[in-house]
């Protein structure tokens, strides 16, 4: 079935992997502010607190989607809890108020993108005469999982590309794939060694990438963001991989900021760059994706407390776009389901 | 007299230029861990506090010289208090106890070589039969003159380099002379913006650079050391300038960690790369520079609380190499004097 010459081994699930989920009546959200000082999941009912939850950003990108998608069943199971059932144009009605609430609670995500499936999903229902708890539920259930498994390979892709020996580093944050990779690379004797950069300014690199890899039992070693040209002059890591935030047509992608230094180092000392894409014809090249620029007190200040004095000026792009020419290959989410 | 076209204006003096300065019997040194919340000199009055301070980091690179010469010149005032002369040999004995307590302050900083000149004094005293306190404090005040004449005229090179329009990224901090240099080209009407990094683990970028830049006038934009490659592939910069640690007799140096990649970077994009040397025919090449790896704990714990958690470790080189193919053009230290 798989061209993979891995056999099948249990794949040790990382909390980041996949940080919401629901359970009865209520979504439980990974706080990943807290980590890596504590597991704490938050307890989410309703859309204000999933708006909350997001605007406060407890949870990041695919988390982000995750409470997206599990909100609008939250909001399904509240309206079912009622003795009557709910006419299907309220239901639908009640959809679009979750997804419009859930598209403003950020700027930079596509929400829209993803509340709009669900939405689409419910005009199904009715146009098709079925009922909507029936239809809508299913077809988010059925595209989570669907999500879930295909990330699930791409983690088996990923062990397959860890050799024995392995010098790995990595920057920001993959959302536990490169963890469970890890682990799951062990599991077939290969040892590998990570360099973790810190990823200022928001140090997921120490606060989730360390945490997660050593929590799976990898060998993880810190780095400073400026040490990665020292390391790779010295010849102590011989692979790059790195995520995306989005990736394009073309196989340019965009990642946290640094990741594209670190592949211009990584070509200037022939070391293999690879990265985890998510692949979209929406977008066809790195021009075409709108960098956002954060605002510079992430920079300036630390634990509340102020890094710099008097009136500087912070410049914080929060991502950078990496040209497909510095990437040596793409670990691919497989799209075709 | 001078080559240089620029007329004469007054140079004003930022704090971390001469972070150490004799005043009647005490050394007042400028505590940097304290910058930017406070400009706080350190009173010191012998050799034990002046040890204390350098084991401390109070202090650092060029600091750590300013204390340990005019360590003597207290040592030796202390000496003549007394209403006896102290004999000669007393007076030797106490210079080399001053200089080996000295010597052991801190493995990293070549204190013997400073030491070593001043103890030469005091037997050349002897030998001629003249005074040593009459001799040994004018040689040392004599040698510091020196260095501080050379080092404004560096800040006039400097100053020379820079254009009306430059956008200019510096790395670390170069101990007063690029604020200087800074303050000086506005006084010719060269409008200069600086791009500080943050530089990690230290911020001496956000503590030091960007305070004393602004103290100095000059417009300053910090960012984290990831958005290096960032800022150059959007023409943000034009030139980089940044100091050295030590320089090597083939043009290679070494300076804080970051500062490699910084020149690849710079050079993938050919944005003309300066760097102020120190020139020194004891080291040959980059090669002979063992480089000081550092305790990984400053990477890992900010204003003493733990960025990580659990059993993480960290790798932290205090500084990288340079090759001097990198480099654009040397500023340099005159060293004829």
């Amino acid at each position: 079935m798989s061209k993979r010459n891995t056999t099948t081994v249990d794949i040790k699930e990382s909390p980041l992997f996949w940080p919401a989920r629901l359970k009865g009546n209520t979504l439980l959200v990974l706080d990943e502010t807290l980590i890596p000082q504590k597991l704490h999941y938050i307890k989410v009912k309703n859309t204000k607190q999933a708006v909350e939850v997001i605007r406060q950003m407890k949870t990041r990108a695919f988390g982000q989607f995750l409470v997206v998608m599990n909100t609008f069943l939250l909001e399904m199971n509240n309206a079912g809890t009622g003795l009557k059932p709910v006419p299907a144009d309220a239901l639908l009605n009640k959809i679009q108020k979750t997804a419009n609430a859930l598209n403003k609670s950020r700027p930079t995500f596509p929400f829209a993108e993803v509340t709009s499936l669900v939405v689409g999903w419910a005009r199904q229902a009715i146009e098709q005469n079925i009922d909507i708890p029936a239809f809508v539920p299913t077809r988010i259930n059925g595209y989570l999982q669907g999500i879930r498994g295909r990330r699930l390979e791409r983690v088996r892709k990923i062990a397959d590309v860890l050799k024995d020996g392995d010098r790995v580093l990595t920057h920001c944050n993959v959302s536990g794939e490169l963890a469970m990779a890890a682990h799951l690379a062990r599991q077939h004797s290969k040892r590998v060694h990570f360099f973790a950069t810190e990823t200022r300014p928001y140090f997921q690199g120490s606060k989730l990438t360390a945490w997660e890899l050593r929590r799976l039992g990898a060998d993880v070693t810190l780095i400073a963001d400026n040490a990665v040209g020292s390391v790779m002059a010295d010849k102590l890591i011989n692979k790059v991989i790195v995520g995306s935030d989005r990736s394009c047509a073309n196989g340019d992608f965009a990642n946290k900021i640094g990741t594209y230094q670190i592949a211009v180092l990584a070509n200037e000392f022939q070391i293999p760059f690879y990265v985890l894409t998510q692949p979209s014809d929406k977008i066809k090249t790195g021009k075409d994706i709108p960098v956002e620029i954060r605002n510079p007190q992430e920079l300036l200040t630390y634990l509340k407390k102020k890094i710099v004095s008097g009136v500087v000026s912070g410049f914080y792009p929060g991502f950078d776009v990496v040209p497909h020419e510095l990437v040596t290959e793409a670990i691919a989410l497989d799209v075709r389901a």
